[in-house]
């Protein structure tokens, strides 16, 4: 009888019986914490948590765009940042997010999940559902909003309330499908993390399509075609702003794991927070050489050009990396700035093209130089190595085909949706009422009913 | 001896010896993080990270009532605001605590916990005591924070701290025991899940008592009791309060579960994001049909309506009911500013018992109505189904109840503290001193030294 | 056969059997969750979001600085307060990190880690790394960030990112090295939890000497030594900026555990919240007896000395010692600002000497005087019990040690910088360009152009 069998039959107990206790967190006390349930939990906060502070940077922006603009301007912009969120929620909710995370059609756009009908309060799944929709509709928002800035103090109301249903709608969503939500770009291997193209770029060309159409603010350019400062009215708010938008970053960039169990969200926002600090130091710089004095609104650009273009390969770069990338996005800025402004003659009065498209463009293809595996592999991101860590060109060529491809159906996109406006309700205020402000002319109010202003233009 | 006794004999080690692992851990790693450990601590840092969201809401009420009021009364506004937050502190830890959550007397109010008293150093439950008080403390200074606004531009300093030290020692606190301590409302089946009456309408009823007892400002009101306009004068910082406000309300509404292992928390922030957005959608689309300009003061107001309205359906709701909830209070918070003014003729500067009572009180009521068994069930709660969903009357009768004992209460106690007030250090401050301004009158400084500004009235 | 060692043969299948379960865990499900990995997790978030937290009070600084002294000098204070952070953040990555924790060298500085070398995105210890850094980094900027205030309205902007380069590459990292580092004063027993002596003091000192060097400015002092109040210009602003600061130190606080795991966490939530309300109403108090009348300025000024002083004790007193710390501090930093003011004649614009270093140093010796062994271990620390509750004086000895060593090291070392500022590119701006701003002089803009704004001296 003591054969290997039987020794078996001996230990059989011992091995079977356990097996019995494993069951018995599941039989006795099913509502107990698991390490599972907790991880669920820890991804649950953190990823809205990181909402929480995405959707506060649409405190930053208002604030930022008021500042920088004229005082008799500023109830509209405060309301176009403010609607431009709340229409952004309502389309993004009932079409937006299927068309970005729906069942896949053709690698275009997605086809499901409209009203948010994948939420179900009954299961795990469909509770991260709610989470990750409000994870994604302050990025939507995001998108919308950086338009407002470049297109201040000339555009009528309601112009700006159609176009930015239709971002948010649409022109946003199948970007955002095509590169995060499982379409074609994301099958060729692009990497854009945290949305330097997906968000910030998609936001900057329409911006630039916008500003275009609408044409400059009167005043702007003397008839010799050289252009006037028209200086921002409350530096301290458009500081506060960048402070905002900065904190807020800290969710838009660590927060795109969508998992605080992720400890990459550590690197993240050790880079985040590098390439910002050395994009205000570099264009300070610049600036400071350029036009011989530290321009405050200048170096406020560079920290967000460093933001935005960080924002694509924050989890793929290393801390000295992003400090480079953020120092190249701070001189970008004050060069893209002049250009946009002296040369191609297009009035941007917070210089959000060069913000968010120029430094959106630089990041996403930033990723194509500077990434190194070891970075992506902590993230979950198998890009391998940029050019300059022996990767090659591929990467970098994957990056500049979703950089072109998204820079033509935005522009495309938003001349239409811009020019039906301009058709319809008419895209640009009288000059009576911009010389008056756009407070009073759309809103009937002032927004600092009491103050000594100065009118200028 | 193979009977079946023998065989359980031969499988007795096999099921005992491994119970002695069950003890390993406990036994050896007494220190070594556990499931247990872990769902404590993710329930801690959700619950304070929430409070200290909350606590931020101080700071966009500060900038809200500042905004929308007179640049010669900042100083005290934002004083106010800052005390009632300080004053609340010392007084919701001595004694208001105790009165909510102490042990419970009759279901009227609570009789133990003051000073902490229940926290403890030493051990877990201890330690959440400190967590649970701070979450707390910043609800009750909410609801004290609420009436400064409708007070605003003409109370004595003075009187205003002695009302705010009873409203957050006693007045909120009962009513906070009634409904949250495990009072008489709460056995009744009433279901206020992050506050739309507790902290609100009690905010929104002191409020209307105040702003009553005041009477209106000098120069509100004709002589034919027609009403003017008396314009904030700051928008920039009222658009920032209420972008502040919507931030933190992400603290408040899921915040509410005390636990972040609760999932529904994702449902719940989705379903306050929406109802603020279709507020403010509602709000400015009734003011520009009414009133011919979307005006940017009511609809920042729409935007807290939705958020007051949400705040206690939000974890019973579908995101589909929230936008219907938001988009009714965003009507009925213009309909309320206009017949408090023009009909009640009540000066309400900032409109805080429109937003905090009216929508507060029809938020409750909202429940009855939009409750979802499925949602509440994820959250926790056991209230059924609302009217429109099958549930019949039961629970809409049981939140009219609270809605109107919870008036009832809250008006006459503030009622005897103002009446108190007034009859010794006085409630209004002189007219002479209210034309100067309070800043000057109360605090002897002004807020904006340096800049020209307008005496208007 | 039935002896001892053949019953033992018998249940050693049931005891060995089941560590193959133990295994199974790791063998089968290498990336699952486990109670170690989610416990990894909760402390990494934890930290992060506090860092979040610290580096918004850089938002709350700016505010307060610039609220607090005139509009002609706005654009320069919001500039020094961005670029101390950048620069910060660049020479605190390259060498102050290093300095701070690298390997010791004599208990005096850290030898080890530039450049974040000891970040590793590869392993748990190496992504610790990264996060531990970004909590570090924002609390050298906020040492840094209080000099700002105190040199406010007189300083050249070269001299000032000079002397803010040196302080977070060195002087900071060097204390910070002596306490947290594992130097001498660490090794010597001293209790500085989140930093009362580590940032506020290391700033209030270094304020201290360059408020100094500077000389008063413009029209502070009559002939005959009294002096004339110099109103600030925002006083919204201010305020704002105290609500953001009283916001952020709930990550500066409860953040110093660097780990959610540990549930002190609430009680440091509780005593920080206390100790600021308790000061913000001493101090109001004490000024109203005072002055006649309660002033803003002061009263957030009294909230801010409350938080400054309980930095040190959070983790170690009660919530009934908070209140009293609080309330000595706000009455402190009365005497303190009228002390300075007055008698020493220096001129401190925003009062920074006193809330940093007179009520930094204060919180420290506090840690002697209140500290209760029962508060200490649940956060782990192990100081035993303070003077008032039966510990003797030697704790109380250690603090002041610590505090005397500080203010040494950091006079001397701030002194040395900003005299070779002043020998160099010089530390004061020409009087003809203090009177008309230091806006235009130093960066050729004005923060709120086309607002009347009266020039006062």
């Amino acid at each position: 009888m003591f054969t290997g069998i039987g020794k078996l039959r001996r230990w059989l107990p011992g091995i079977l019986a356990p097996l019995l206790f494993l069951l018995v967190p599941k039989l006795l006390y099913a509502d107990e914490p698991t390490a599972a349930s907790n991880a669920k939990a820890i991804n649950t906060i953190w990823t809205l948590i990181a909402a929480f502070l995405v959707f506060f940077m649409q405190a930053g922006f208002a604030m930022v765009e008021t500042g920088l603009t004229r005082a008799k301007n500023s109830c509209n912009i405060l309301m176009k940042n403010l609607l431009d969120f709340c229409i952004g929620s309502i389309a993004f909710w009932a079409i937006g997010y299927g068309i970005m995370f729906g069942a896949d059609k053709m690698g275009l756009f997605g086809t499901s999940g409209f009203f948010l009908s994948g939420g179900n309060p009954s299961n795990g799944d469909g509770l991260w559902q709610y989470a990750y929709w409000l994870f994604q509709v302050v990025f939507a928002a995001t998108s919308a909003t950086i338009v407002s800035g470049a297109m201040a103090e000339r555009t009528k109301f309601n112009a700006y309330i159609f176009y930015t249903f239709f971002i948010s709608l649409f022109i946003y969503p199948v970007v955002g499908h095509w590169i995060w939500g499982g379409g074609w770009l994301s099958k060729l291997g692009m990497v854009d993390f945290a949305g330097s193209t997906v968000v910030h770029s998609v936001g900057g060309w329409a911006a630039l399509v916008g500003a275009y159409l609408l044409g400059p603010r009167l005043g702007k350019y003397n008839s010799d075609g050289s252009s006037n400062l028209i200086a921002g009215h409350n530096i301290p708010l458009a500081a506060l702003g960048v402070f905002i938008l900065w904190f807020g970053w800290f969710g838009f960039n660590p927060g795109s794991t969508t998992a605080g169990t992720n400890l990459s969200i550590a690197t993240i926002a050790v880079t985040t927070n590098l390439a910002a600090a050395a994009g205000a130091l570099s264009a300070m710089t610049v600036v400071w050489m350029l036009f011989g004095k530290p321009d405050v609104s200048m170096t406020l650009n560079g920290a967000l050009a460093g933001l935005v273009a960080i924002t694509a390969p924050c989890a793929s770069v290393s801390p000295g990396s992003a400090v480079i990338i953020g120092l190249i996005a701070g001189v970008l800025v004050v060069l893209s700035v002049t250009f946009i402004e002296r040369v191609l003659k297009i009035d941007d009065p917070v210089g959000a093209v060069s913000v968010h498209a120029v430094c959106g463009v630089f990041g996403t293809l930033s990723v194509g130089l500077f990434a190194q595996e070891s970075y992506g592999v902590a993230a979950g991101l198998s890009h391998g190595n940029g050019l300059f860590f022996g990767g090659g060109l591929k990467l970098l060529l994957t990056q500049a085909t979703g950089v072109g491809a998204v820079m033509l159906w935005t522009i495309a996109m938003s001349a239409i949706v811009f020019l039906i406006a301009k058709a319809t309700v008419g895209l640009r205020v009288e000059d009576e009422e911009q010389i008056k402000g756009l407070d009073i002319g759309e809103h009937g109010m002032e927004a600092y009913a009491g103050f000594e202003i100065f009118s200028n233009e």
